[in-house]
Order: structure tokens, then sequence, then C-alpha cells
């Protein structure tokens, strides 16, 4: 029996599928980006519709049939792609379709409720919108077999194979090590107010412009916008779009600017042949922050990287960098500074924004914390492992969007990220050499190829954690991000 | 036998269907202001499986049965909706999934092909897209039974009932009086200096906001963009998006935000317990221009409007108005100039815009003009009508966007539009007495109001003629237009 007629026809239906997550991630950017406020509850009612359509054609008997028909395929690329069908369809399968829609309508709901509660810093109006997504989340749960965490199926959505357990491993074996850290830099008396601006916004624009096309951001496919809580997203081939949230009172715009290129190359980077299936998309949360988190940070931290910026980023702000040094301000971006914002955060803090907000979210789906409670326990929490004081919900509990949208699961990926990112840098430069010096040059097109060759052009076709280990050799390893972190700050 | 059920049941399939619709509008807002240009074929494809689906859905046999169901109902709005829903449903059973599919995409990757065409005055390179385009449009006439003119089919799309002898016998009546008032006024030698600026693009934006402001935009519901045809949209409730297109030569941007306002405002103010039915639009067509373009025209180059507006405007360009009084910039923006371009034109010549492109449109559709022979045909009959020598085809056949995405047919409703406007305009001024003394203030609330009572709140409860019948008391008639321009230009 040949395969080609079912694959084809899988294929078909498969492209199709793509098409909608393309138009709801259309959706989903335009809603944050460009919908006027009052056009939420419309929206929401859309998200709904495209979302059960989506999930009835996708779940149907028919790709199921198929599947069983392509159980072993000689071709590497259309044996993953069936894997990853079969396991998108297999999750997909077991959730009902109104759920599926629910779930797509609270998410529109919620993140327009966020942004108002935001603003306003009003935790009781956002409320609400937290313990549907709270039920959602539990009915979404129930749809799968009994797991050692409940959590785990959450995880698993953002981290093929990745549980609780071994999550908590990880992060056991940071905190004790991050909080020392953060306490022997605590008295550090370095100078921020190179850091506090005011930069004006054109002028942080022009910034991010120069820095990202000398990252190799080209408006032909790529656009850049401001929005409330910054993202990037694919919507389809040729079409990367990277957000940013821009205050005069810093320079975190151009930190998150370049983490979202790292989203958006790694999408960007993708082998165009894998357009319209499954993978054509980045392999997991993890590996996404892993490709983000270092153009932030790895990249945009560095010593080389400021030595060739830093003389443009000066001209730019005369008025407040005029008399900063281009040391002053190097050692100012990367002090260990503990902050009430994750989004802010250096480079050590920011893991223990990460496990606060891991610890919660398990707290809140066993309900040990109930939701109403929860801008109490998230203020002492800071206070215990950064020792800030949380002055109001906007820069507490409200700060970040992911549970407005139900991403319950996504936080812990952002620092298994870093983890991540550390491994495949130590890799990277044992074969490129020393990249300090081509980033000083404004050069940062051999680290690009590098890791275009060896993750990003594959898309989904391995799964996470075998891409690790074809890049790095190893299982995931906090040791090499702590070392990393211990000789930074040493 | 109640009818509570089928309508309950008919009612939920056609909210889906609206919320299908709600989605393709944003991505057709999103890829003429937003999408990289490079993501135009994957974008084609999108909208192309959208389509497909939703064409699916809605034309099923289901709906059919409910309609039946459906057949006499006693609630005015219900046998409305029910009226509509199966003069849609019996115009979409006779198109093929497939054909629909195809228009969807080539209206994608036409309008993309378009915008880099008309950029470098390319006709060559749009030509095959123009060729697709009328191909498929004669696809679909012949799904459809045979009417007089294979062009009535297209018409009646846009304009419920609307056949070419119809367009014929008002455009006809049009025409002589058209050309012999511009060959009046050729030799008029006003000066036009200061409509030639520059006026800095900023200022544009905020002469803009100003008089939307005035008129009753409001950030929580509306948006202006940037694009390079411009149009109006609403997704869904809640979310009105106009666009406009600036250049620093002209202020032709000014108009044409007036005139998408007026669409805008037609949908905004449709009653909202219509929303998510084939009842929450504009009527037609024809009935939506007859709302854009007095907006743009009768109030926005009214001697009152300018009266108020005039002050502001010269402040925000002293160096190009500060000599310039009043009467001179009113006389000056209400000139018969006979120019190149559709969207700048006056209001007399504008007629004659239209009735080149009807003319071509039937004989592109027939046969008898060939595509490739069309910036020939059109430069000869823009010196015929106009007197004007088209440079190249930027200029010329490629200035509107229309045919790129399928519009055939859509041309003459802005005639229509203007033809119908008078015939209002001179109720509303029955009604309410002297608008420009109101204008002369910046008020334009109870013009709105009025509107609103008569026209917008009703969305497509009325067919466009019985809504011009209820409003009016008349039939279609040219004459209330020509007086008006004769009087105006006496």
């Amino acid at each position: 029996m040949t395969v080609a007629e079912p694959l084809e026809r899988l294929k078909a239906i498969l492209a199709e599928s793509d098409d909608f997550e393309h138009a709801e991630q259309v959706l989903d950017w335009d809603s944050r980006v460009s919908m006027p406020p009052a056009g939420a509850e419309a929206r929401a009612d859309v998200s709904a519709t495209l979302t059960r359509h989506h999930h009835e054609r996708f779940t149907s008997d028919e790709v199921g049939e198929l599947l069983e028909q392509l159980d072993t395929l000689d071709d590497e690329t259309d044996a993953a792609l069936v894997r990853l069908a079969r396991r998108e369809w297999e999750r997909a399968r077991r959730i009902p379709t109104e759920l599926a829609g629910e779930m797509a309508h609270a998410n529109g709901v919620g993140v327009a409720a966020w942004d108002q509660a935001k603003a306003a810093s009003d935790w009781d109006s956002f409320l609400p919108f937290l313990e549907r997504q709270l039920e959602l989340k539990r009915r979404y749960i129930e749809c799968f077999p009994a797991t050692a965490a409940a959590y785990d199926v959450l995880l698993d959505q953002y981290e093929e194979g990745m549980t609780a357990e071994q999550v908590v491993r990880v992060f056991d074996r940071l905190k004790g090590e991050l909080v020392s850290l953060v306490e022997r830099h605590r008295e550090d008396a370095l100078d921020d107010a190179p850091l506090r601006g005011p930069f004006p916004v054109a002028a942080q624009y022009e910034a991010g412009d120069c820095v990202l096309e000398a990252f190799g951001f080209e408006k032909q496919s790529w656009r850049l916008d401001e929005t409330a809580h910054p993202f990037a997203t694919k919507p389809g081939l040729g079409d990367i779009r990277l957000t940013t949230h821009t205050v005069e009172t810093d320079l975190t715009s151009l930190f998150g600017t370049m983490h979202e290129f790292g989203h958006g190359v790694y999408e960007f980077d993708i082998d165009p042949a894998l357009a319209r299936t499954p993978l054509g998309r980045g392999t997991s949360s993890a590996i996404h922050e892993s490709q983000s988190r270092p153009w932030e940070n790895l990249v945009g931290r560095s010593r080389g990287f400021w030595r060739w910026f830093y003389p443009q980023l000066r001209g730019l702000f005369p008025d407040v960098l005029h008399d900063v040094e281009e040391e002053t301000f190097f050692l100012a971006v990367n002090a260990i500074r503990p902050g009430l914002i994750r989004g802010d955060a250096d480079e050590v803090t920011y893991g223990l924004h990460i496990i606060l907000r891991f610890e919660l979210e398990q707290e809140l789906l066993t309900g040990m914390v109930a939701a109403r409670d929860l801008p109490e326990v998230w203020n002492a929490r800071m206070k215990e492992y950064l020792g800030v004081d949380v002055p109001d919900d906007a820069h507490g509990v409200l700060q970040d969007m992911h549970w407005s949208i139900g991403f319950f699961g996504y936080f812990p990926t952002y620092q298994l990220g870093n983890v991540i990112s550390v491994q495949i840098w130590e890799r990277a430069r044992a074969e490129l050499g020393d990249l300090e010096e081509q980033f000083a040059l404004g050069e940062f097109g051999r680290l690009r190829e590098w890791l275009r060759e060896h993750v990003y052009r594959h898309g989904s076709t391995y799964p996470p954690r075998e891409l690790l280990q074809r890049v790095t050799g190893s299982e995931l390893d906090p040791e090499p991000y702590l070392g990393y972190l211990r000789t930074k700050f040493a």
C-alpha cells in the first residue's frame, strides 16, 4: 500500500489547520496592538467561533484514520510531521469542542480585562476573569489521564515531556545559588542613574531599529510595534512581528526588543519548506526562550555588544549619557538589582521572579492559594525572595498578562530557556571562538548563521529534548548556567 | 408549529457566519495596513481557507431548510433577517466552494501585486493579476441565471436590485451636464496655491483628529491609520477603523478622512441589537457612499464647516496659509479642476471618473476591451472626458485598488451615492433648517443624530431602494444632485 495519498491528504488538512492558526495569531496580535478597547467582546466571540471550527476539523476521525495509515514512514521529515500531528491530534481530541471555544472566549475577554485592570491597578476587576481561567484550566486538566502532578498536563503543552518534578529539580538547584548571589550583591553601590533617563521614546525607537538592523531585521518581512505587554508572533511565512513597550524612564524596551528579536529570528529562519505544517514553528517554549534570552542577555548585555553600540546610544541620548563612560554604562546594565518587575529584571533576580510564579501557579491550581488571596501571597513572597516591597498590584500580581489568557505552565519555560541558552552558547563558542570580538564590530551574522544551522532551521522536526541533545550532546543541565552567573558576577 | 427553535438555530449559524466575516475583515485590514509585504502569499492561503470553511458552513442544506421553515414571520426585524439571509444564501449557494476559495486567494495576491505595481508604475507586472480576476469574475457570473447584462450579477452584489440599465439611465442624464459644467469652468483662474502645501504630515493628522473629534470619533471604539488606498471597515461591534493616505503636497487626506468617517459613523450607529446578524451592516454600497460622500463634500466643503475650521487649519499650517483668506481657501477647495486622480477630484469631475470606470468594467467583462490594452484606452478616454494627459499608469489605470481585489461593479455606487446623498440632504435640511450655522460653530451632532434616526440605526433592515423611499419619499433621482451642482457652480 502506498502512503503517498493519505500523506498528501493529511498535509492538506494540516495546511488548513495552520491557516486557522495563522488567522488566530493575526486576531491575537491585532487585539493586543491595534484593536480599539470596545471591540474586545465581539472579538472574543470571533476567536471562539474560529477555535471551534478549527478544533472540530482537526480532531475529526478522518485525521485519526490518516495518522494510523501513516504509522511508519521512511522520510525523516514526514515521520516527524506525522509524529507531531499525532501528538497534537491526541491532545486536542481529548478536549470537547465547546470547552475549546470557551477557553478562546475567556482569553479574549480576559486579556482586555487585564489591560484595564493593570492600567488602574485594580485587582478586584480582574479577579473574576482569573477565577474563570482557573475553572477552565481545571476542566481542561480533567480531560487528560491523571499525571503525577496536574500541572504536568499544562507543562506538556509548552514543553513536550517536561514534568513539574523535573522543573522542581532544576529550580531547587538554582534557587539557593540565586538567592545567595542576590544577597552577596545587594549592597553593591552601582550607580543606576545612567539607566533612569529620561530617554525620549522616538530616540529609543531609533536605537532599537539600529540594533535590529544589525541583527538582521528587514522591513520586507518584519515589523515592530508598541504594545502593553511585549511578545513576538509569526502569523505565517514572511510575516514576523515583534512588539515592545517603551517608557521614557528606562531602557527596558531596548532589551525587550532584542528578546523578541530572538523569538522572531528563530521563526524566520525555519526552513520555508516546513511552512503550513506543524513542523514550521519553534519546537517548544523553553527552546524558544533559549533563543530570545541570549539575544537579550548573552549578546545584548555583553561587553562586545556595548563596545559597538554604546557610542551610538550615547549619540542618541546626549543629555543623559554625555558624561557616562562605556564601562560605567556596561556595569549598570549588568548590575544585580532586585526589583518589582520580571521584564526589567537582571539575569540573576530574573530566575527568582520565575520561581515565584511557578510556585504560585501550582498553588492556585491545587487550591492551596485562593485567587482572591493572590496579591497578599505575592507581596509576601516578593519580600521573602527579593527583599522588595510591592507598592501596588500593577507593579505586583497584575504585571504579567499570561494568566489573563490562560497561560499557566508557560512561566517555567523562561527560566529553562535561560538554562538551555547557556548550554547552547558554550557549544557555539567552542565552535565559533570569541564572539565578543565580532559583536564589538557590530557583526552578529556568524552567531545567527550557526544558530540557524543547528537550531532554527529545524522548526519542530525534533522534540525539545532531542534537539538539545543534538546541539549540545547533553540533557537539560543547570550547571553551565550557574557557572556562567558565578563567573560573570564573581 | 413554533418558529422559535429554527429561528434561534438560524441566528446561531448567522452569528458564526458574521464571526467569520469579522475575521476576514481583520485579515483584510491587516494586510492593507500592517502586514509586511513578504507575508502576502501565505495570507492569501489563509483567506482562501477561511472563505472555504465559511462558505461551506453557510451554504449548507441545513440553512436552506431553516429558511424554509421561517417563511412568514410577524416580527419585522426577524422577517428582514430571514429575507436577507435567504438572499445571501441563494447567491452563495450558486458559487462552488472551490471558486469562492480561488477568489479569496486571488484577492490576497492581487492587492499585494497592485501595491507594488502602483508604487513602480509597472502595468505589466499587474496585468496577469487583472486577467486572473477577470477570468474568475466570468466564472462567477456563469453561476447565475442569464441577466439582461452580465454586469447586473456584479452590481446586485453591492446594490440589491440595481441593473446596468438603471445605472446607464442615471449616468447618461449626468454625463452631459457634468461635461458641460467642466467646460464652463475650465478657464476659471482660481488660485490653487493654498492647496499645494507643503503640509507636514504630523500637522495633517492633527487637523484630521480635530475634525474627527468634532464629528464624534472616540478612541474607545475607533482608530485611524495610514494606508496606500484608504477605506473604512468595521470588523465587529465597537471596532470602527478608518484609514487615510497622507502626502505633504496636498490636503486630500483630510477630505478622505471625512469620507471614511461617513462610512464609519454609519456602521457605528447601527442598532447594537443587530450585531452578529446580516442586518448589522450598512444596507448597500450606494447607501454607504451616500453617507461618506456628504461628510466629505456636503459637510466638509461647506462654507459653515470652513468658517469653523479654517482658523484652526491656518494655525496648523502658518507657513502656507498665513496670507490666504478664508474665502480664497473656501473657493480653492470647491474649484472644478479636472485632474488625474479620482480620490482627489472635485464634486463635478468626480462623476466623470466614475463613468469612465463603469464603462471600462463592462467593456472588460464582455471582452470589448482586452486587459492588456487598458492603459491605452484609459488614457484616451481621460483626455476625452476630462481633457487631461495621463503621464504614467500610477496616475492612470493603476490608481485604484478595486480591480485587484475583484471589485467589479462597485465603482458606480460611488456616483449613485452622490446622487442619493443630495436626495437625503434635502430632506434633512427641510427638517433641521440651516445646517451651515451649526457647522460654523463646530456642531455636527444634530445632523448625525438625524441620520442615525433615519438611516444608520436600521442597518440592512430595509433594502436600499426601500430605505431611500422611507427617508425621502422618492425613487433614485439625479435631479436634486444636478440642481445642487448647478446652484453651487452658478
